[in-house]
């Protein structure tokens, strides 16, 4: 779902249009992840695009970097048997001025090992800048905090 | 809230839209599952409905069935003092052209046994078809994969 | 995000655009509740806002009382080391005649020790009478049940 496919500007979007496109850019960007299609979930950053998550000593940034962070990461899980999943829930968005979007989530990571029961394994607060790339949205900069780090 | 009441013809909705509804939609379907309404969870169901649950050997087709088997398992449930909870996250929704709904959702379904803490029981996929029949959305055919079982 | 800002009445809202501002309101004032921001968690509710949660004996009312409450959970929590998440989900949203809203959602709270790993600590039920007051979102009547105790 494009905004050149419905043909509304992003500018022009309402917040409920917004709301919902983030929702689903995410559930499609985190199963890229979950499902180890690393090239295409660095795809759905932005070429510069930075996350810095808490387990890191650095931010990564670039989609090559990117894309081989999930690789490694998607290939340890492989390795123990355990699927990963991360759920974003409570959305609190804000649209900004330029276009852009700011968002926080809590992020929840449920590890499920092959045969066993899947258990809460991290949870997450994720601040996001958004922005639209010919009507796609795309991750510009995300921040994660750990709950567990406070 | 059905497309009636709102004057909107389906086709027209826009995809903010579409998106509230089914979030909407599974949230009143998972609690009549959750709340044992099993009749009224099967009438959420086309009446060919197809769910393909990943523990049992067939598809379970038409209302009849369905609503047997919630009614099934609820007794069951009743009977070791737990109440489940079936959460859909992560909604990716695809519109058709048809005007039916393909959508993929995490699946956490949450045990809580009387006086005890709630686990994660089983995290899942759930790979929908949607339809609306007069404004109202159905499961058209669901399929269910578990992350214990890759 | 208010109705002001957007210029739309609140009674002109399509459904999706009512779903998307209960959404981002919960997550905006359970993230106040989580981070003890707990003066600005009692503005959300109406000023004789009424909170029953299972736990209590006898409903909490009114922004002051509701307040201390917030201020006394943290304090409880950040003295054993533990950070709480409250995440709501599987909206089932009714909008009312008179402009008012009725919401049903599942409320997982999340437990994360310091240095620890997360747990599912109750899964409730969560019904709400929301109100829009000028323009924006308030919890006016909210009634809380525990799956552990049926």
């Amino acid at each position: 779902m494009t905004t050149a496919q419905t043909g509304a500007p992003v500018r022009e979007l309402t917040f409920g249009e917004l709301y919902a496109r983030v929702q689903n850019f995410y559930a499609h960007h985190m199963h890229l992840l979950d499902s180890g299609a690393a090239a295409e979930w660095a795809e759905t950053f932005t070429e510069d695009g930075v996350f810095a998550p808490p387990s890191a000593p650095e931010p990564i940034v670039g989609r090559q970097a990117l894309a081989a962070g999930a690789r490694e990461a998607k290939a340890r899980l492989d390795g123990i048997g355990e699927q990963h999943r991360h759920v974003l829930v409570s959305l609190d968005l804000t649209p900004n001025d330029d276009g852009s979007l700011t968002t926080r989530t809590y992020a929840q990571i449920i590890a499920t090992p092959r045969g066993g029961e899947p258990r809460l394994f991290l949870m997450c607060v994720t601040y996001d800048h958004l922005v639209f790339e010919a009507g796609e949205l795309r991750v510009h900069h995300r921040r994660v905090t750990r709950d567990d780090r406070p």
